[in-house]
């Protein structure tokens, strides 16, 4: 019981109710998590198609290529930055030629075990991939016809494509670009401390990691930040205890899910965000309006839980998100070297 | 003299005086090309300070963070990207807030062997960075003042600062900015199968690529692609023979360096540029107006040298250009991942 003590004298009163889990051993707090969360599978399959290694070379080389876009001045890696956990660290992202993102851009990594965009508008990651082909802010170009004519005046990519849809008469196509950028992503998982903990190794938490994972169960975060990602497979509104514009000093009021399914209901309703790699992925929120994580921990409390975090349990709990940070993907890490070849023009 | 006879077939008149090397054995080729040559070193250092580990892998990390740009959407690397051998496939790179840099982004690998920049305007590597970092098309940032403001605010800089300069009081500092990017970019070195070759392996390059050395060596290329750059350390005028904007269809006539030294004899001078990675680094030449590494050779030789290749000349010597191309550096190849903390804000 010394340990209970000795959080009692730095939690508020808020938190009283958490106290008795604080007092769990190991044991107990491990076998709570494992029914909470699931560790990060090893690989993501889907029953479409079957993801072979040149179809996911080939989206890698994809991802990495500006020439996609109209101006050749941005990739898919422009906005998710390897060196930014797959963001790029803007409160929102600025696409070509200056049209801004309406919303922040959300990491690529582990984004197969979650819903897509933050207000759920698009079907999954192919869909996602095959809009952003001819987005006016993601891409630019016209047409898929202008980016299959661009991708066909660059000699390697006839191979790659070929050899990553070998029983197709003409496999370099929009769906094929989409295919094989999504089986890419697929790949890009970053198995974490925390996964070494739900698979029964209690000694990868530090101590203050553990007593922030209590503190994450019991204060109530786990009502939407649960399963593989620790978030990611839901839809909650934003502010059910007070505005999220007023305590984040959001530049704008964003409706959310309802302009999406013209549900009333969904009024600020946005996707629960997987929590994996968030200690790497600042600033916050789908509007990026808050630039660290314990300020967005204690916004979170307060205006999803009506909590008010004091500096330990904050602490704490930044301690627990922080061994949510897994390695960068080998494949995601280490860029390719694309086919080189003749692109644009800006003769007159 | 077989050999001789089946090349004669494919040569052009203007050519008939590079005959005589095509019946060189390949022994006296390799002397020729060592007396003309140099294979790439190990390690560049210089004797201004010592560039110690810690000290090139802040360099790497400060090349790729977009934070050092006004509005964090720019690195280094985006105009000098990885996955594009240090360049990024435009005629002419875009900088922040869409503004136009004048010319073509050249490769950052092998730099440190080079004049920078191709009207020379910067007196090394150091001074390159130094300028770079408050530019307006590259940076945006008004001062250094406000770069170091900007890196303060992220909280791993400052540690990653005292490792690369532990004697300094104040490390964090534009100079060592500068400093430690270069000390960076003095790492990329790319070494070749044409490196091989200069070794002593005179199998290292393909027949092709051999035919392609002599008719280098014989049409006169190396009067400026020659040493350990193949190129890269003289200036010459760009259009000897004729103006090259009408051969290459150039946007802009570009004056070159008598804007730098006002010296009318430096009137459409430029660096010649190292050929290392040529093949890898579309579009060509200062204004980026020639898409295609063939015609990029036969521009140069008409304008340079008043010959007309014909198409197994330019085959040839395209050859022999890309055995050129070293494998990206695995610090360059493979981006670190980047302290994380708050950046910029955009509310109102």
């Amino acid at each position: 019981m010394a340990k209970l003590h000795l959080v009692v004298a730095g939690v508020s009163l808020a938190f009283a109710a958490a106290l008795g889990a604080a007092a769990e051993d190991d044991a107990v707090l491990l076998k709570r998590a494992k029914e909470i969360f699931k560790p990060l599978p090893k690989v993501v399959v889907t029953s479409d198609f079957p993801t072979t290694a040149p179809r996911v070379e080939l989206g890698r080389i994809l991802f990495f290529d500006p020439r996609l876009t109209i101006d050749a001045s941005m990739s898919c890696s422009t906005c998710h930055q390897p060196a930014l956990y797959g963001t790029d660290a803007r409160p929102r992202s600025i696409g070509v030629q200056q049209r801004p993102h309406p919303r922040n851009a959300p990491t690529v990594l582990n984004t197969a075990l979650s819903i897509i965009h933050w207000r759920g508008d698009r079907d999954g990651l192919e869909d996602q991939v095959a809009k952003a082909l001819t987005s006016p802010i993601t891409s630019g170009q016209p047409d898929t016809k202008a980016l299959l004519e661009r991708l066909n005046r660059i000699p390697g990519y006839a191979s790659l494509f070929r050899t990553a849809f070998p029983d197709e008469p003409n496999p370099m196509s929009a769906e094929n670009i989409s295919k094989a950028i999504s089986a890419f992503e697929r790949t890009l998982l970053t198995p974490s401390p925390f996964d070494a903990y739900l698979a029964g190794d209690s000694g990868a938490l530090s101590p203050m990691a553990r007593a922030g994972l209590e503190k994450f169960i019991n204060s109530g975060c786990i009502a939407c930040h649960e399963g593989v990602g620790i978030g990611g497979s839901i839809y909650r509104k934003f502010g059910l205890v007070e505005d999220y514009w007023r305590a984040t000093g959001s530049p704008t009021i964003d409706k959310g899910r309802v302009e999406v399914t013209k549900d009333p209901e969904d009024l600020y309703v946005f996707r629960v965000p997987s929590l994996r790699n968030v200690a790497k992925t600042p600033p916050y929120f789908h509007d990026g309006s808050v630039p660290t994580l314990p300020e967005a921990v204690r916004v979170m409390a307060r205006v999803q839980l009506g909590v008010t975090l004091d500096d330990p349990d904050a602490r704490d709990i930044v301690a627990f998100l922080e061994s949510l940070t897994g390695e960068l993907p080998a494949n995601f890490a280490t860029v390719p070297a694309l086919p080189s070849g003749p692109v644009i023009s800006d003769k007159p």
